[in-house]
């Protein structure tokens, strides 16, 4: 396994270059000290494709004509089947049963094979494993990847780019890819810049992990943030947690869904639960004082109508 | 009165730099061949402070003092508000007693003075005359000027800034400032360019003067699209609209909710019923054959939470 010292800042701008023609510059949003990165826009409604995108555009021609296989809540089988589908090469998607069905069905009309399974008895990763043996495929795995965590941290280096002299930011923590790839070029880019991780208080395996000083498995966790419910960090993400990210703030239930409903009245845009949770952390006081200009990541929007109603 | 003639682009292009400190340039989202330049991400949640920004900066300081003076429905409300708190004077502003509560509220907290009436049986000119006897102020009319006709169209010249090649723009119409301003810069850009109107089935007052070839006056409408119920065109848009929009498009109000909707699920953003006026018109097959890149104007995002659930 790699260590941390692997991946660098150089990792996400060589992604920028590769998924450029891929995926969408998203915009960024103010209100008031807080710049919002748009994600919830980018193409596929999340973040996931930059990571998917640079994955499989790595993948040399004739393996690549295999075919490509994901496991995924719903984003990131998304975003593997977009980039699938623009490249005429056949997805296979691992999706667990209860997914919000905005998501499956989604990724179902990219053209992508869906295979269900059930989150709290079975391990996705040994079906994707056989999928991956019959297929002769590629695993495009949703974190623990450099190439996923390099495309995934472009969203900050576009951010970076458009608001000079952020101070801070904020990102949420799922199995870490998003947060250690915005970590590594936001600090290459700024060292000063402090970076701030935001997990559900029942889905902290992050939160625990880097208490312990080591990677901790958690049961599977029953939080609204679908796209956070990872079990523990990955081996090539928690390094670059452990090195490069300040802190990380837990944040409720009640408050992913009171700043959904903010992000929705206030600044017009629809936000899933896990794309609220880095807001939460930013709009309910959880950062430290001082900070004047803090980028918050939005990291998607992909929700279903029903919880849109209970809202 | 003023012609035609009087009003231009170069009207347009002042009020941009004018504005500049008090406004967003707003994002630019794209969705297949359309183009929607996202003015309900704009501060107070719409178009609006465009043209009150634009008329308020250019009144004399001593004039200023005494105070300005606005009727609207909600979203000329708030602005003429926050430009006005902007810059330390009072303002009083006319309101249906009817309007959308988040609107009337976030006038209120704006320190605006709020004058109520009732939209069928009142009428919002007279009283707003009545108040500028009383303090001398200044009125910051919502749509029938031309420096407000003007802030409205920097969202154009923006947009076509920002996509370059749009063959054609789609504006909503309610007393015509926005579409008016909008196709007098669009068409000093860029000659060729097509502009439409999009106004509700049943407030189609600028529809009927447009065939007519004279300013008709309707009944008061009962349409959802509550910022677009006026009852005529204005003196000064009237003539903008004949001589440079292409064709105006009506839209039932179950069009405009299902615009809504799939703006909201589909582009992640929240926009009001007046807001997805141009959306229906674009998204339900109304605009001739043969266009390749069409800019859609998104008008404003402030919605009551109720009609948010009734979705």
């Amino acid at each position: 396994m790699s260590e941390a010292g692997d991946f660098s800042g150089a990792w996400v701008r060589e992604a920028a270059v590769r998924i450029q023609p891929l995926i969408y510059r998203t915009p960024v949003v103010q209100w008031g000290r807080f710049f919002f990165k748009c994600e919830n826009l980018q193409r596929g409604g999340a973040f996931k494709i930059r990571g998917a995108a640079n994955r499989i555009l790595s993948i040399p021609k004739q393996q690549l004509e295999r075919g490509v296989v994901a496991f995924s809540s719903g984003n990131h089988a998304q975003a593997t089947a977009i980039v699938a589908e623009h490249l005429g090469v056949q997805a296979a998607i691992v999706m667990p049963s209860d997914a919000p069905r905005a998501k499956v069905e989604a990724t179902r009309e990219r053209g992508a094979r869906i295979i269900s399974y059930d989150r709290l008895t079975e391990d996705r990763e040994q079906i994707a494993g056989r999928i991956l043996e019959e297929t002769g495929g590629t695993l495009v795995p949703p974190y623990n990847h450099h190439l996923i965590m390099a495309g995934a941290g472009t969203a900050a280096l576009e951010l970076i780019e458009d608001v000079p002299g952020l101070d801070a930011l904020v990102v949420c923590v799922g199995g870490g890819g998003f947060i250690s790839g915005c970590a590594a070029i936001a600090r290459e880019m700024n060292p000063a810049i402090r970076v701030f991780g935001a997990e559900p208080e029942r889905a902290n395996d992050v939160w625990q992990s880097v208490r312990a000083g080591r990677r901790i498995t958690i049961p599977p966790p029953d939080t609204i943030a679908d796209g956070l419910r990872t079990l523990s960090p990955g081996v090539l993400t928690f390094p670059v947690i452990q090195s490069l990210v300040e802190e990380i703030f837990l944040v409720s239930e009640e408050e992913i869904l009171e700043a959904m409903r903010r992000v929705l009245y206030r600044l017009k845009l629809l936000v899933e639960p896990s794309g609220a949770v880095s807001a939460a952390a930013a709009l309910f006081g959880k950062l430290p004082g001082g900070l004047k200009k803090v980028g918050v990541l939005l990291s998607g929007g992909n929700v279903d109508a029903e919880l849109i109603r209970n809202l």
